[in-house]
Formats: C-alpha cells, structure tokens, sequence
C-alpha cells in the first residue's frame, strides 16, 4: 500500500480526552475515530489489526473443535425474562423497543440466544458434545465509557459456548478453552495467566480470568513468577487427549487478581523471590455454570432411559476489539506502537527518503515489488515530506520493520533496516536486507 | 468435517413460516434459525456460505482501490439530524435512547458516518480521491419482516462510499463500482443487470441496481437479451484505465424494473426477439449524490486557490445476507439447493452408504484424507443413517460434488461421483474421482 493512497489521518498532537497509552496511540497513529461516546470507527490501519486477531482467534478456536456460527446483535427481550436474566441486568443492557412496542436489546452476551438454538436442535445425549462460537459485535452500555476501545461501550467479542452431558464432561471442554486461550494469546506476542475469579453476572461455579502484564494494567495482580516463564507455544496441542494435567499444571501456583487477592495465602504459598505483583488486564474470560441456563430455558438431552437431563454449559469470551488496546499497553515505547509480528497492520514500513530522487524512487519501487510479490504487507511511504516527519510517522505507528532508502546509500547499494522493537539499525546491501525480511518468519 | 460432529439441525418438513424456497431451503437445510422477527442465527453452514460471499465481494472491491474500515452498527442521531434525515427517515429506523437518553439509532445506512470520517481527516484536494468501505450489520425495522434472509430486519451490507473533487472524478469512481459489482456477481454464479434506477431514500442523480434473474424475484424486470449472453469475466479489467466504455456498453440497451418501465419505449428499442421479460432479485445498488452529504456536513476540501469547495460523493451497496437467499433462488430444484462452487459450504459431500462396514469406512476416511490434504472442504457423511436420508440431505444442502461409497462398489474399488448441477453420476475407480475432483478448480 502506497501512504500517498493509503486512508490513515495520524495527528501529531495527543488528543486531550485519551487519558491511557493505548488511546492516545491509536487516534494519533489514525487507528480509529470516535463516533459518539464509547463507540469507535475502525480507520484502515486500525481495521487490519483487529482483523489479525480475530483470525487468530479463529484459528486457534477452530483447532480446539469449537464450530463459528454467528448470532445477531438484536435480541428479544423474551428470553431473557425466561432465563431471569432481563431483570437483573441492569442499566448496561441497551433496551430497544422496535415499531410494534417489542421489548428487544443489543446483546451484551449471548448464553440466552445459544441456549436458545441448542435446544431447537439437539434433543438426545448421542449428539453430545457441542462446541459452538461466535464474533460479533456486543453492546455494554457503561456509564462512563473511557480508555478507548478498552472499556468501549460498542466491542467486538468472541465467545463459545459448551453443552455437555455432566459436569466432567463439561470440564473437558472448560480445560479445551483454557489451554486455547493459552495459546491464542501467546500467538498474539502476549504473556497471558489465568487467575481465579469472580463469576459476575455470568455466575456459575468455576471460572479464570486471563490476565496479561502491562504497567497501565486496570487491575493489581499477584502471581508466581514461573507462570511468566513458561512457553506455552513450546509443544503441539491433542484436543482430544486428557487436557487436565496442562490445567493443573496452569493453576498449580498462586494467581489472583485484587479482587480475590489474600495476601496471607499469597506469602504463604509464593516463596519471596517468586512473587509477581504487577498490573494487570484482562483479555479473556471463561466460566463454568452447570445448568444455569439450561435448566430454566429448557435446554435438555434424553438419556438412553428416556429420562430427560438439562445439559451442563459453559462459556468462554475473548475481547477481541480491547485486545487492540491491550497489546498496545503491553508494547509500545515513548516513539508509538511496537507491533508484534503477528497481528501488525503490514509486515514491513519503506521509507523513501527523497521522493522524486531517480535512485530512490527506483530503489523503492523494486523492494516494494519484490517485497509484495514474497507475500509481505508493505507500507510504502512515497510522500513529499521531510525525513523526520517519515520517520515518527513510522515509529508511531509501529510496524515491525523499516527500510530506509536514501540518496547517499543508494548510489553504493546500500539500504537501511531498523528493527522497530529493539531500535537496531543496520547498513545493508539492498539484496541482504531483503534476504533478512523475506526469512524473518 | 464430519457429520457425526457438525452442527446441522436439518429439517424433515418445510417449515410453514417459509413462503419463498429460500427462506424453506436455509430453514430446511439448518442454514439459518429465526431469533425474533426478521433476524436470524446464521448456523454453522449458513455461515460458511456468508463468508464466502463476504470473502468474494471483500476481494473485488480491493481489487477496485476500495479501501477496508469498519463503522459501528450504533450511530448518533446528531448527525442524522444535521444531514436533514433524522426525521426524514420514518419507522424503518431503529430508534434507541441510551442511559444517559441520548438519542441513537442502529445504522440502516451510513452516508453521515462516513462523511463524517472524512471531513476529520481530509482537507485538500491533494488527498483525494477517496474510496472506502465497510462490510458490517445493518438494521431497518421492516413493518412486515418476511421472506427469510431476503428482508430481514437485520442484515449484511456491503457500503462503499467515493469522495471526488467533481462529477467527472466521482464518475469515475462510480464506473469502478458499476464494473467491479458486475464481476463480484459473476463470480458467484450470477448473471446481474445494472438497470436504471429510482434513487429513494438515499437520493441523487444517477443510479443503478444490479439485479439477477430468478422466476421468484421480487419485480418484474425489461431487458435486451444481450446482457444476459454476455461473459463479464472473459476480460481483466484494468480500475486504472478509462471504464467509460465499459460503462456505456452495460447501459447501451434497455434494462429497466416495472419502477421505471416503459413498454413503449422498449417495444421501439428493442427488437421483438431479444426482448426478455422476467422476474428478478435486487442484488446491489449504486448512487451518485454530487454534495447531497457534503454540503449540509461540511466535508469541503480547499483548491490550489484556497477556495473551499463540497466533495462529491457516491455510495455503493451489495447486500451480502440478502444475496445467500438471492443465490439459493437462483440456483435449486426440488430437491434442494445447488450451490455455485464458489460460494459453496464445502465442496465436497462424501457419503458413506455402510457405516461400520470395514471396505466403506477404510474407502471414507482415505477419500476424507486425501480431499482435505489437496485443500477441498469435504463434508464427511459418517452418520449410522439409511441411505435414502443421506442422499436427501445432501442434495438438499446441495454441495456442488458428491462422492458415494458402498459396500458393492468399495469390493471393486469403484465409487459414483455425482454433480448436483447436472444429477450427473458415474461409477469410477476411487482415484479416477480423486483425480476428477482435484481437477476441479
């Protein structure tokens, strides 16, 4: 993509009302424009890295036998006064009434409406288990929408939804969830722990939040050191094999949010020189609630007697527009964002040092051919603007690699490659630095 | 996939809701479940059939220059208000107060957003043109929801939207769409006609719809039969290069809805035998509104003189849950649906007629192997079924192949391959149908 043609209105001064990092870099790196209070547009920039993490997401859901559908975002208010739930809610459910007077809402989550189709099409035991997901947008509507699209009040969010036939088999899938969400973090350059939690308005008995480390963190967290040693992409994942050792493996040492944090019990457990306290964010989340729903709604199985079982659900939500936000509060540096590799907008940043030069512009025209034609996403900044405003547009926006090209180097061959996350910069025939681009992943 | 494991609540009888074949059809084949009037849970076949569509249109409008953002499905109507069409808008619009009772509404359309995305960003005509996109979930509270996915309330749109400094530029936008639109219906195995066209709602001075033909659509369309001979992907098309002639020769001859018909007019322009009267489904329709938006939004941009001048502006619709049914009522029987290949679920059924009988599986899972190794989306029949509901099933979910393996046959080493297009079968070595079926695409 040439910059000249390429959507992306950055803005050199921070925007007085971002009061977090995240914020602050993704409307000036033009990510995204607020459209009314909590509720973003998503600019080009922005739009490809939310959809890298949605793929992300999906792929690793996809692995762990979790199948897409999509629900809608507009519900009727019906089911949820079955399952009890349109009461409780509070004022952060968006109620709607359409033309006719139905009460309807925008879908702050999606247990009702999944419970809802289970039991239009599942009626025995045989067709257990069921894992099913969906992406789609959700609606929160927080009193004091703030820090961007990390408490937005419009979020993009994935979650599935297990239906089993008992509770053991409800934790196969609960531990089938909790080592892909591992995963999926992981994949996105993120160090993610699970810790104990509160169950919330979801309820249910068993749940974890997944918690990944960054000194703007909303939360304190306390933990064991070793959780943020350990490589969790090290070895290949069986869906299908017993996942509960990696569980317990997971949740062995103590890690817990302030919420549920007993500092007593973290002392007595996490010798002195493994305590972690740091801040922390949270990304994900995943319950286990027996037959909440089901029972209510009348989501139930025929065993092999006849008799009829409400099946035992659990559900599992990954943040997918706030992890934009929190992958830039975990990494980035006074310059902008640091894109991990896996979910930057484009692969590679090309800086022309002198448009209109014959030997820049030509050397910029064959790496960025030749960059493209190897499959990498290029963004090639071919604007009349001086060096300096190139490179903090560049910085800022954070794209794992730079090439330079400038009058001087190019009449001896020579480019130069900067590494955007540790700052090394480097003189390099043009062939060398394309070898190192096109094998770096 | 394996049918064991897939998520396919198919039905037995046609549901007595359903009045059009598409709507029985995505009920039937377990491709879609109502949530409440006129919105739909797309299960996970119909939802595989949405992306492919969404994966189709997305490709070609990049392929046009079109640029990718996401706008949010919760507008202001502050911005409706100072575009004059907050109360111009009727009932259709889904109206929302929000907590705080500041007046929302659920976007049926997003002319204001975009406009103004745009005047936040761009200021000279040095920036333009500009031509975006979004591919998000839109809402119009129908008073009477029917015909499934054809008119539902909530639906999948494509929206573009082409910012130019005159008409000449934004018609050059505006051909961009009209050809690529042609091509993205093409490739999804329809035959579209861009027709003349009322403006509506949306207003402006020129317009088309794109519509196909199927003897259930919903207007009654006029045509020169040469629109319909002719292969709209037999040339490349070059966005860059003047698509004026392009243009001229799709509106050459007569091709209007019973809207804007004309029987004289068409009776003197068209001669008696390439004269077609048909039925036909609105599929995409396209605008140009000169400064409709700008105007009262102020999205100006400054000339050279530092005159400040109203870009003008088009928009660009494809309604992409809309054409799933679209397809379907072009393309099925009575059986069941035939999908085009390219839109196609998966695109291989693979029916086991003896599940548990050793030649039969062994012959199943090496096929099953095999076709997904070469890249094929296979849907494995490996349910303890007669046969008679396995053929039925998969002619009505209508995969463009189906390989079928039994007992008799599997002794030999033969399969039938059958073509849903066509009801064409034939016996033939299992390789001989592997070969068949990777030659395919």
């Amino acid at each position: 993509m040439r910059l000249t043609r390429f959507f992306l209105p950055t803005l050199k001064e921070n925007p007085s009302e971002a009061q977090i990092v995240s914020h602050r870099l993704m409307l000036r790196a033009g990510m995204i424009r607020q459209a009314s209070a909590g509720i973003y547009s998503w600019l080009p920039l922005g739009f490809r890295v939310l959809k890298n993490i949605e793929r992300i997401v999906r792929e690793e859901q996809d692995k762990a036998g979790c199948q897409e559908l999509l629900m809608p975002t507009i519900q009727s208010a019906d089911l949820w006064k079955e399952s009890g739930r349109y009461e409780d809610y509070g004022k952060e459910m968006l109620r709607i009434r359409d033309r006719h007077e139905r009460e309807m809402l925008y879908g702050p989550t999606n247990e009702e409406l999944i419970t809802d189709i289970f039991r239009g099409a599942i009626k025995s035991y045989r067709d257990l288990p069921v894992l099913l997901y969906h992406i789609q947008w959700k609606f929160r509507d927080e009193v004091r929408p703030r820090f961007g699209v990390m408490r937005g009040r419009e979020f993009l969010m994935k979650d599935s939804y297990s239906f089993d036939l008992d509770y053991e088999a409800a934790k196969r899938a609960y531990n089938k969830m909790f080592v892909s969400y591992l995963r999926t973090f992981a994949r996105m350059g993120l160090r993610a722990i699970p810790m104990e939690a509160e169950t919330g308005p979801i309820g249910g008995n068993l749940s974890h939040e997944f918690i990944i480390l960054a000194d703007t963190g909303e939360s304190e967290v306390y933990c064991h050191r070793d959780y943020i040693d350990y490589d969790v992409l090290a070895e290949a994942i069986d869906y299908e094999a017993d996942l509960e050792p990696m569980f317990e493996f997971w949740t062995r040492f103590y890690a817990r949010t302030d919420e549920k944090h007993d500092q007593d019990v973290f002392e007595a457990e996490v010798p002195e020189d493994r305590r972690v306290h740091r801040r922390g964010i949270e990304v994900g989340h995943i319950f286990y609630f027996g037959t909440k729903y089901s029972a209510p709604l009348g989501a139930s199985v025929s065993l092999p007697d006849d008799r009829q079982v409400p099946v035992h659900m659990g559900s599992y939500g990954i943040g997918v527009s706030r992890l934009v936000g929190a992958i830039i509060e975990a990494s980035h540096d006074d310059a902008g964002i640091i894109w991990p590799e896996s979910v930057a907008p484009f692969d590679v940043g090309l800086i022309n040092l002198h448009r209109g030069d014959a030997g820049c512009d030509a050397a910029c025209e064959d790496l960025y051919a030749s960059l493209q034609a190897a499959g990498r996403a290029v963004l090639y900044d071919d604007r009349e603007e001086r060096a300096g405003a190139k490179f903090a547009d560049m910085d800022l926006i954070g794209l794992p690699w730079q090439i330079i090209v400038g009058p001087r180097g190019v009449k001896s061959g020579q480019v130069e490659l900067k590494n955007r996350a540790t700052g090394e910069r480097q003189e390099l025939a043009m062939e060398a630095a394309l070898a190192r681009l096109l094998g770096v992943r």
